[in-house]
């Protein structure tokens, strides 16, 4: 199951109780941050994320309210003895300016955290479950979104066959590979009579911060999810140009061109109090959008 | 009036629903900042402080749950078209710090910005209405308190007695400034019969993160308030003292060595679900002590 929480749904400046931009990509128990906006580890904790959970953080770009929150929650890590290995994506500087600050407060981090620095269509992460990659999106700055892509799993155990033929649970994993068993009699159990086909590997996309470009079509084609930024409803068009962000309708387009499943939209600016009108306009263009409430999870379909 | 409106009240890390350190000092409508943990940019909107009367803002030292909010406050001071003056004063390379993420960003701040390293014992602010200043603190980095002096105001006009004499509006400011005003016929009005002594000047000391220090008590000596550190419950000296922070008892042992009158603590360690064993126990070395609690306001007495 691959599912996105989130935890920061505006824009730039914190408003109406909403907060910087930052989600959580769950994977199989596994938790993938996205962005990092000033106040996220509070975010974390009203929202009870499992904070030891996360491995892997990708941020998107050098704005303010995407990353603001990441020195802070790399410290807060040390401070609660944190383990685990943290794999930090994101572009140039943001290693520099994350040492800096630790330097100077004198802080030893006392786990393995690893800065990588992002560049155009990278595979960020790639092992037996997920692969995680990059691609350059339209803004003021060098830009990423992020595209998880799971891998097909194993095939899924009819358990209460397996147990009616006896089969020995040492088989179990052979089974799920695929292989038919043999019983001691010399009978062959075809595979596909006592398993079933694993589920849809999915697909899930963060567009990031971006003007509308059809550019992005091409990495985010047939995807079931994409979350999408919507700045500003749609009769902002001129301005959402100029500042390199989107609008209602906008987003809307990219998902339809891109034949996407769901759009999940977001990036509000501070200057609506009420996200209805959102819900509204990029509804018209693209039926299966939903708005992005923070501590809300949105399953990929 | 002088008065303190906690913002942030806990230690390192965010826990309990408390904060990291940010404080507002008022004086005479001019609001100043002491620290800025993350996500104070967050705490002063919900507690109404009007951020555009903010001019100056002090940070003590460069652990990070004194200063990450920083960056986002100035950031967000530029969104909202901010216009007046922002001095900002902390040790170094604080400046350094903010701007290369202001510059990564691409973003020129549109309002006057001015950074001030700061070095022991020095004046920060000195105008009609208040002197600012800073001391070492004994901490494990560079850290400093600040002590903010009023001045003694204008005499205080008896406005009815003023009014029954027909004294003219234009004859106040020299009235306020202790001046005998002459009638048309040549009698003498003695000042302090329409007058009344001004307001008596008040002195806050804000102490910062500091280890027991005796060395503290020259800085503060018989002020009104203090806000003092208790990171931790008394049967913890031995951390204190390692990790250079104090505890109840040792607070409350300073506040009565330097004869002040009340004495705020706060920095509480996040391991403390309850404040109130911190209360219990400074209050029994020094009576007048108040804990803080972020959204309360404190008067100097």
């Amino acid at each position: 199951m691959l599912s996105v929480t989130i935890l920061g749904n505006n824009s730039a400046v914190p408003a109406f109780n909403r907060h910087p931009t930052s989600q959580v990509v769950t994977q199989d128990g596994t938790n993938f941050l996205v962005d990092c906006g000033e106040g996220t580890q509070i975010q974390m904790i009203k929202y009870k994320i499992r904070r030891g959970k996360i491995s892997h953080i990708f941020i998107s770009h050098l704005h303010g309210d995407h990353y603001f929150g990441l020195v802070g929650l790399i410290n807060t890590f040390n401070l609660l003895s944190h383990k685990q290995e943290l794999h930090v994506f994101g572009p140039a500087p943001l290693q520099e300016i994350i040492e800096m600050q630790l330097k100077v407060a004198d802080t030893a981090i006392c786990y393995p955290l690893h800065f990588h620095t992002i560049k155009e269509n990278a595979v960020l992460v790639d092992n037996e479950k997920i692969k995680v990659s990059c691609f350059r999106t339209n803004h003021r700055i060098e830009c990423y979104g992020f595209l998880f892509e799971e891998k097909e799993g194993k095939r899924k155990l009819l358990i209460e066959k397996i147990r009616k033929l006896r089969i020995p649970i040492s088989f179990y994993n052979s089974l799920q590979e695929g292989r038919d068993y043999i019983t001691p009699k010399g009978e062959v159990v075809k595979n596909d009579s006592v398993t079933a086909p694993p589920g849809r590997a999915k697909k899930y996309a963060f567009c990031a911060d971006t003007k509308y470009d059809e550019q992005l079509i091409q990495h985010i084609y047939g995807a079931d999810m994409i979350y999408h930024e919507t700045t500003y409803l749609d009769n902002m068009r001129d301005k959402a140009e100029a500042r390199f962000h989107t609008t209602t309708r906008q987003a809307a387009e990219i998902a339809r061109k891109a034949m996407v499943k769901k759009l999940l939209i977001g990036h509000f600016s501070s200057k609506y109090a009420s996200l209805e009108p959102f819900y509204q306009e990029t509804k018209e263009g693209f039926t299966n959008t939903k708005l992005a409430i923070e501590g809300s999870t949105y399953e990929v379909p």
